[in-house]
């Protein structure tokens, strides 16, 4: 469990900009520390906010696992990047974020080094994509320099999120590729924002389908409309 | 959305054994007219009890959505039980059944024609699984005679999670072979139940894994020791 700050504070997004770095960068030597055990291949960090998005504890905290196995969602995303790669010869992600860039309709928010998107196939309402523009698969080996310009994008697309939604209940995931593995020409780290409106049902469960009821676009125009001061 | 009785009631296993019958019959018979519509490949049958399992209804409901495409976690299942039956050529359900009524530690009911258990890799606390014992991929197949047998395990363990667990949100889910397949010798039609115990959170949404603090065997011995009348 990562405590986010010494002072009692529920919303990540009204600490400081410097203060969310070094969150962030808590991530990244806790997940090279960890890659040291050679028991380890994987951490996932990710944060429950509010009690809808299944926290247990009130004071803005964010959680890593580190795994001995490879997380099936991982494993499928990073198999799917490169099965792309093989057969096209490009990354899938360079294309998403060159195509996003180019017709707009999605971006939330584009900065030097980063690109927030709703993705075309969001399976949340207002679900976000925070994507790297350079090429790196493995969240640890972010810079000093790219970590603050993170943190920046992050408050903002947070209060952005909170302002437009009335303070809801989200969960967000860094993906990253296994420790054991190498920088992956295919595959880039990222991190993804779900609001949780709604109540994962039956059909969702059973069918691995899910049920969004606002478009990506709308929820990009929102989000994008939404100041975040 | 299938309303399963003319009076108020918002538990199905209050219903009388007659009244599931023919709600599950009626499943059957919407799955057998949508079927003749070519541009339905699939029938995904669901319940969704308690708001917190995602129901906005308090009347005992259950829903059917016929989907365009197979959806991805029946591909999945089905694409795995081919896998094992060209590689062993055994069953992967029918190996199931043979082993768990051996081991018996996880068998929650066995009646004549079906078995339920709680899964050995059960993703959430108190899953539930009810397998037909003869071999059937499709379940707008089932025969009357088995429709009313699985009519009564139902109201059973239905009671069993009710009584066991204070009435619990909970979803229910029928897997079964597309429209468009014949009768596959490696896939078994199936009922997923699982009560809605806690959040699904960010590490489960990260990673595919869930964290289940229930052990199935535990759950079993629970279940099957709850009175179910």
């Amino acid at each position: 469990v990562i405590v986010e700050c010494p002072h009692y504070e529920t919303n990540m997004s009204r600490l400081s900009v410097s203060n969310i770095q070094e969150v962030l960068w808590i991530y990244r030597l806790r997940m090279i520390e960890l890659k040291r055990d050679p028991q380890f291949v994987h951490a996932s960090v990710f944060k429950n906010k509010g009690v809808l998005a299944g926290a247990s504890l009130q004071h803005s905290h964010s959680q890593l696992i580190a795994t001995p196995v490879v997380p099936v969602s991982i494993w499928e995303e990073i198999t799917g990047a490169m099965q792309f790669y093989q057969g096209q010869g490009r990354s899938l992600f360079s294309d998403m974020i060159a195509n996003e860039l180019q017709a707009g309709v999605r971006v939330v928010l584009d900065t030097a080094s980063f690109l927030v998107i709703c993705p075309f196939a969001s399976r949340f309402a207002f679900e976000m994509l925070i994507l790297p523009k350079q090429q790196s698969s493995h969240f640890e080996n972010i810079t000093e320099r790219a970590s603050e310009e993170l943190a920046s994008v992050l408050k903002i697309v947070l209060l952005k999120l909170e302002l437009a939604l009335d303070d809801p209940p989200y969960n967000y995931v860094i993906h990253t590729a296994p420790f054991n593995q190498p920088e992956l020409p295919y595959y880039l780290w990222h991190i993804e924002i779900f609001p949780r409106l709604t109540r994962v049902a039956g059909f969702e469960w059973g069918s691995g389908c899910y049920i969004n009821e606002v478009l990506p676009e709308m929820a990009a125009t929102i989000l994008r409309n939404t100041k975040s001061e």
